[in-house]
């Protein structure tokens, strides 16, 4: 019999999350599942490690189907570090993040600690995915995603990933019927316009929140903001070669090298 | 007269670090300078930013030449982020982030809090660089590495940046006549071989320290890695924009639309 494949699934908003649990209920049905996730909310940590601190790690138990379930108190770049590294016995076929309570498309892939996850496994050389819904909300709908998960899910392990790459799944707030289908998509030009919400603690003493308006740049059809808005489920295929290999030549033609 | 320009300086070490003093010390020759960096070590905190707490900001001044310092509580990404939007009264000609006490080489563009800070600056279309000294020493000697980072630095202001595109300067740990000159690479494929250093509190529960060792996969003569090691100091061109544009075509050669 054929052995069933070994998915590690992590997140960033807490292992008792509800986009978490939709996960791997999913991938339950697909193979042996180990959950290896924060056990504190650590959504926008990107791709930040624990280094100056130390970490502890606690297996635990809620859902129970799935044997190997392990709280962490790191990052969960950490989370995947350690899962690989400290507690699985064999090399996972696949690793899956989320299902992230909000959006991870466009410029966000950078902030988000899902994605972060996902790029770390595909660093160590595993085939990854991120999936995120476009709804924040902490009890938000993931049934409708569920069948698109499982889809692309099987799509990876049937076909790999090429080398380098990682899947970033954007999944829009509709029912399953209105989802119109999938699309391969470019991460679209996007930024945030920073506001600072200033407030004074009862000691008098200035300090801020982060907050911010997203402010998508880019008109094309092709990116993931589009696909999204138009009702897709949007694929963009990410990479961590941050080379700007098209900017090599014009760097060449400085002069760095003159008057040494 | 024509105006000097503008220049944030940031780093992840801290606003006390001896290598972001030897930044300033190059920038304070080239135009008016203004620090906005972590009131503590951020080191590997990639791309994170404060949405689950606050940000406090104080004014404080260590280098009595610069007008303008803020220390602040969040991480480099933070920083630049609230220097642009709350600090800075004209857009900055140029954003520069370091020195880093230790190498940001080939992959560790993706955990380092020096580079996302550059990184930042660029999204938010900031000409921006990040530079780090091989030498992770807090100590270590910065003097040789002055003059390359002024001619670099004095280039970008003349030239402009490709848009999108952020630079990585690693700079070996070598006399000033030791370094051989300056090359343009490709980011090295390489990866951190994690290991966990396991050990007891004194209530006998487990803890742990990541720990890892570097590990260059790649063999080639155009990388950060190879230069470096040659004597050069390595300039990678860094991207933003994460899509892997080679795998978009094969990914839709998959059939995620079929059966729906």
């Amino acid at each position: 019999m054929k052995k069933k494949p070994l998915i590690l699934v992590t997140n960033d908003d807490g292992i008792s999350a509800p986009g978490i649990r939709a996960l791997i209920s999913v991938m339950k049905t697909i193979g042996d599942v180990v959950v290896v996730a924060p056990d504190s909310p650590q959504s926008a940590t990107g791709h930040a490690i624990t280094i100056n601190s130390t970490l502890s790690v606690n297996k635990i138990n809620i859902d129970p189907d799935v044997d190997s379930e392990y709280s962490c108190s790191g990052t969960p770049v950490d989370c995947v570090k350690f899962a690989v590294n400290e507690i699985l016995d064999r090399r996972p076929s696949l690793c899956v993040s989320g299902i992230n309570h909000g959006s991870n498309s466009s410029i966000n892939v950078i902030y988000s600690g899902t994605l972060s996850a996902a790029v770390e496994a595909g660093i160590e050389g595993i085939p990854a995915i991120g999936f995120s819904l476009l709804d924040y909300n902490w009890n938000a709908d993931f049934e409708p995603a569920k069948s698109f998960i499982k889809k692309i899910t099987l799509q990876v392990l049937a076909n790999g990933l090429p080398e380098g790459v990682i899947l970033n799944v954007n999944i829009p707030k509709l029912k399953e019927n209105e989802i119109k289908g999938i699309k391969i998509c470019r991460q679209a030009k996007a930024m945030w316009m920073e506001e600072f919400d200033k407030r004074q603690n009862p000691q008098g003493r200035d300090y801020y929140w982060l907050t911010g308006k997203f402010v998508n740049l880019d008109n094309g059809e092709d990116t993931d903001e589009w696909a999204l808005e138009k009702g897709y489920i949007s694929i963009v295929p990410v990479q961590f070669d941050l080379t700007a290999h098209h900017a090599i030549q014009q760097l060449n033609s400085w002069k760095l090298n003159e008057n040494k």
